[in-house]
């Protein structure tokens, strides 16, 4: 099937994308810069676990993804570095051989002016190749994957390094500018309820699509969602303290058989940058004090699933979320309101809130396929499928994931264990 | 709510059970004798990996759950050996310390002896309660949980047992008595198609259930089932050797990520008992030529997966596999047909066949809590739904499953890596 | 060179050595069975750690010695089973593949009964060959050699199933009967001064030698011995107390880093088989109340060497140890007195005491070569050589080692966090 | 013992010391400097081990020493920055918390920049107190310490900043400026024979001493050295060559147990830093062409005990290497050449040749306590004796060392599975 340039832009858009790949493609590798503008050389190198990458790695990856799958597919090139292509390469077996995950903080060569320049040199060739609207319709299909490509290690950049700054001892802000969130009154939490329904879940397969979906997505197909009924808002600081406080951590009976393993292991007290008074949290910011109003955040699956069943609750199915998301604008704290915090929000207790951003709202869903899923074709098809396995879905975006990447069929996903994330919950109920 | 004793036996009972609760817990216990009767006490203390438990735990701990969940329930109940307890807890926080689940090799005291004499004191004190009609009706629901309970760790002990004879160089069999079985032509396995339809899954929750059912089976709920095909019998020997021979196992691309990892680890060739020349299988009755047609067996869920995306297939979600097995009797190669191997049967290739027995097939669904699920009360609550993560769902029972212990409802769970049981798959595609 | 029997037997005796081969052959054998008699089939297959063998391993292995070492040289000899070879080679290379010793608890089979079958006809072989006095030369120094080697694997045997049965939560006695030690009041330690001298150290390369050395004993050797002080009698049980109870297990300046690394990891606040209110101690003969004039016992090599830091002194070398020990008879409290547990012992003040027996004294000596040193020819060159690098040496026997094992000259060696021998000390200090 | 500043001086000076304190200060900080002159800010954080450290963190450390040991006894002195003292401990327990060893990669704050600074400010201070003349003699002792640790860290910034640049998949050079070594012929090897006599070790306690030395030198004491010969030179790496081509690294009789279990496990078939083709070398400067006579080097003990045995020789004793070297000059090889890696060099074949310089050699003797030996008062008492288990011996020196540090009865110490020293070897044999 061939779509045309334009065909495919639209296919691939939002409301606010700019017109052309072009403008589209110089906003996105810019955000990345701006992003990593507040870290030296020495900050861009740090790894703090295998699960998390340097900075100066992020940069370099996305836009050897942009060498990889758009310029790789014009005849005759040749990469820029060759030497480099298995320090960038994640974990694209198709491709070639990729240096160890956990090993990529010791890559003090090339450096990250070598890096930038990089990046500059990558932009500098897709920029002749747009101009010269040279790209055919598999390489701009490519090009746009690799915008919501760099979109994501966006998120991680900032997830990563906060882990990463707090895993030093002086535990240094990552920028002392940022603005506290305005405190709104977060009020009593309360059950919105939804009958039994068949729903349309997903996404049809991108690019046939009017707006830009990932594999893992697709197909839309149909569900039966049972009657339930959803919070109105994310659990608060507020509520997470009160479990807390009634010896939360302390009950081996409200946690999974593995997740009392990992408590225990690593003995967790409180979510992954509270301080032990439980009166304070390590931001992108430094040490602040908790808002007891905002979503509670950074916790893992097996967090917030104990919480929900202290509460009598449980996590909403990813069904469940998506049938009430996809009334929604997925507007919402994102990155772009340069908050990077969780807030509080005020507004109608009738109606869902801060469903987009905020914080990823953990749900009682494993990732896997949908049914008639297929993988995008070639390299690509590495991107999802292969970790469908072992792994919880999240949905909706938090305050660190770019304005406009998100969708109401949005699935990120991470193992339960994971908390460094931007990670919270909503409860649920059955009806 | 409260159920008479012969309403409750009713709701436990199968077409073949016994008449009486106690003709009933009788057949059960007799059975782990026999299953034991070819070890030895030194066999019975082995323990060859962390998953698994000797023969001398698994009867003990089985008679402990009578003795904890039933008997203890009686007033001025004393334990019979009051230093056993946490011995032969498995994981019940909720009642006690337990014995560290990797050390139960070590156990040299109570000796075998002591044990089988425990036994016959749990036996006797049950009897003389259910011949004094003296239990009360959760007394009674316990005890036919507990029979249930006991079917379970027959099966380990075999698998189990299986292992452990397997990991001494020496490799003797389990029985040297054991009948080969008789081998029937598989067949070409043909495609059974499903239309899309709301499918009834899962059992009222027991005991107000015209049969017994776990309480991760409940509660029956509406499901909406998609198109799709199913192989009207499991992957066989030969099939799964062509997969090998086509180089399934050096392809990364066939694999989940982590599956992959684990392969690499573990230098996975082959399923778990083939050896290297891919000609033979290590069985309960010591080495045999692998049958070409006989279902393939101790694969993990990444084997599992891996061969079915080779094929070009899937495996069938565990609702698509329920709803073609309600049609279905449970009848097939249980642990009652004497084989404790998989084997071939011919059969109308219109309809499927071996859904039950023989192998459990690995589902592509992760092991979750149904909507509207709820614990058994008390400590019994502990029994499946601590287990709702990273596991996978099987179904159908095995070759080492007792008759009569599996129905249509039923759901296995296992870690996608584990291979010891007598797994394998069945395969399915989007229509 | 070649020695006549007579010669070879001779060499290699004590004053209490019986008078022929097959007398001695018998005595040790019978030795090792009189050990293995408390304990079931069960028990004899117990492995607790690694390091531990189980009893019926420690069996099999010493006849197999006899197997491989002496009848193994007999022209046309065909193993008893050959497929039991690799089962039962513990660690000689140049003689074959080994079982993972981390696995010797998983063999149930050879029955505990085929072993001692297999042991009964070695001995049968043996005693034919004694009887035609069929064995050259080079066989009966294996033969001498397999019967030290045998003694080495009885003290084993004891400490290992100390072990094993004490991991048990039930932690039952290895023996119900032992009697109790005779309390003897211990005194109050003394030192004796040693001037510096010239010593000579080791054996003479046995056989050439008037009585049995190892290989690692040789050759003997001039030492120049500073002048120094030893203690009259090993640590008491109320001294090491005071060490505990004065913070010795809380400062780590008193520890060498990596000891305080083992410290920490292993929650050490005592030694091995205390009980933590300090008042009784496991034995073999079950828990008993602490005598604290007896040696402490059951130290690693880090704790010895903090403790003699807080004591402002320090643990003798090998040197000076053998130094006193040559003016005195090994005897002692050696296994052969059934006590199987250090004792207190008075004596005379103004010598040092219980040198041999009771306890082994760990060193300053690192283990390495003598200068000199030359391994036994062959695979026998394998015995000791090859773990001259990371251990301590101990010197003078325990309360678990055959009487007649030991002499002066012996060097046992363990690492420096072993603490499951019957491990003690004696103070030294400079002059 | 109170002793003037200017006999502390002359104590603790070589022929070719600067006069002065302030003078001998600079000079040991200006050189620490210049290796650190061709490392970015990246290349200093990298951390490729645990075992080793970052640029940044050694240039850090050495300053806090400074600080800690001489200005911090300073009356009223206050730390520069209070919140780096336990970042930059290494590990002195009783001054405090020290940061994780294997987490010094991950401090990108403070930057090398701010360290830099930290430096400069350390400078200045020491020198107002040395211009002041404010340093009483324990300030003036533990400058000289310091000065002493220092060049240790010089070194270690090499050996460190090696196997970091190696780690990186592009192997880029530290320098590549760097010289190649000429090539003299080694010429063939021979033994020079020592006769048994009692050799006077170690050096008198410093500072009471004409000259630096470690604690752990002390005492000087006697010792009787066996009669033995010693090779002339090094060992080679044509040499060496021939050793791996005689399938040394396939042997395990050649081996120390563990040794051979650390080679399996790491799959070592050559000296660290060589190629699988044997031909080529990674150097300071990059891969370059082994030059057959030039000292093989960085080799584990492991590696040079099992090369010894394998040519019929084994390791020298510490104490046979100290009483030929005390005849020699310490000189050789060092740092100050600017080479950067051992070479080879001709000379008079009947005197024993590169004792100081191009290699540390490895000795037969395990790393402990001379006999009468005392730590240090206070807390540099941590400095070497807690280390005294577990490791072994190495002398003379090597190409990374600075010249002046060494001398006859140095003694460095490392595990036996250590190989990213410049570490080698030379023959000894009994007489």
């Amino acid at each position: 099937m061939q779509i045309s340039s334009a065909a495919l832009l639209k296919a691939s858009g939002t409301a606010t994308a700019p017109a052309t790949l072009a403008e589209r493609y110089g906003r996105v590798r810019r955000a990345s810069m701006a992003l990593a503008a507040p870290l030296s050389a020495e900050d861009a190198m740090l790894q703090s676990m295998p699960d998390a990458s340097p900075a100066k790695w992020h940069l370099a990856h996305t836009s050897w993804f942009f060498e990889q799958f758009v310029l790789g597919l014009q005849p005759g090139y040749r990469p820029l570095h060759p030497h480099w292509q298995a320090l960038f390469n994640s974990y694209y077996q198709s491709i070639g051989p990729a240096h160890a995950r956990a090993r990529r903080g010791l890559l003090s060569r090339p450096t990250l002016a070598q890096v930038l320049e990089y990046r500059a040199q990558v932009d500098e060739r897709i920029g002749r190749c747009l101009h010269a609207d040279a790209l055919d319709e598999p390489a701009q299909r490519h090009l746009l994957l690799g915008l919501q490509h760099e979109q994501q290690h966006q998120e991680l950049l900032l997830t990563d390094i906060k882990h990463a700054l707090w895993s030093n001892p002086l535990q240094p802000a990552y920028r002392d500018d940022l603005p506290p969130a305005a405190s709104d009154a977060a009020g009593s939490a309360c059950w919105l309820p939804f009958p039994e329904r068949i729903v349309e879940i997903g996404a049809p397969p991108w690019p046939a699509n009017a707006g830009f979906a990932y594999d893992n997505e697709s197909p839309r197909h149909r569900v039966l969602v049972p009657a339930h009924a959803l919070a109105n808002r994310p659990l608060s600081n507020a509520e997470y303290r009160a479990f807390i406080d009634d010896g939360g951590y302390r009950e081996p009976l409200l946690w999974m058989n593995d997740g009392w393993a990992q408590l225990q292991a690593g003995q967790w007290r409180h979510p992954l940058y509270w301080d032990d008074a439980l009166e304070r949290e390590y931001t992108l910011g430094g040490w602040r004090a908790l808002d007891p109003d905002a979503p509670v955040c950074h916790l893992g699956w097996y967090e917030a699933d104990a919480c929900a069943r202290w509460a009598g609750a449980r996590l909403p199915t990813e069904f469940e979320w998506e049938a009430a998301a996809a009334a929604c604008a997925p507007a919402g704290n994102f990155a772009d309101t340069g908050l990077l915090h969780p807030a509080a929000q005020a507004g109608d207790a009738g109606r869902p809130r801060q469903l987009f951003g905020d914080v990823w709202e953990w749900t009682a869903s494993a990732y896997g396929p949908y049914p008639g899923f297929r993988p995008l074709p070639g390299s690509a098809g590495e991107y999802n499928g292969k970790f469908m396995c072992g792994q919880q879905v999240l949905r909706g975006g938090s305050c660190a994931t770019p304005a406009g990447h998100v969708r109401a069929s949005y699935r990120n996903f991470f193992p339960p264990a994971a908390r460094w994330q931007f990670s919270g919950l909503r409860l649920a109920r059955d009806a």
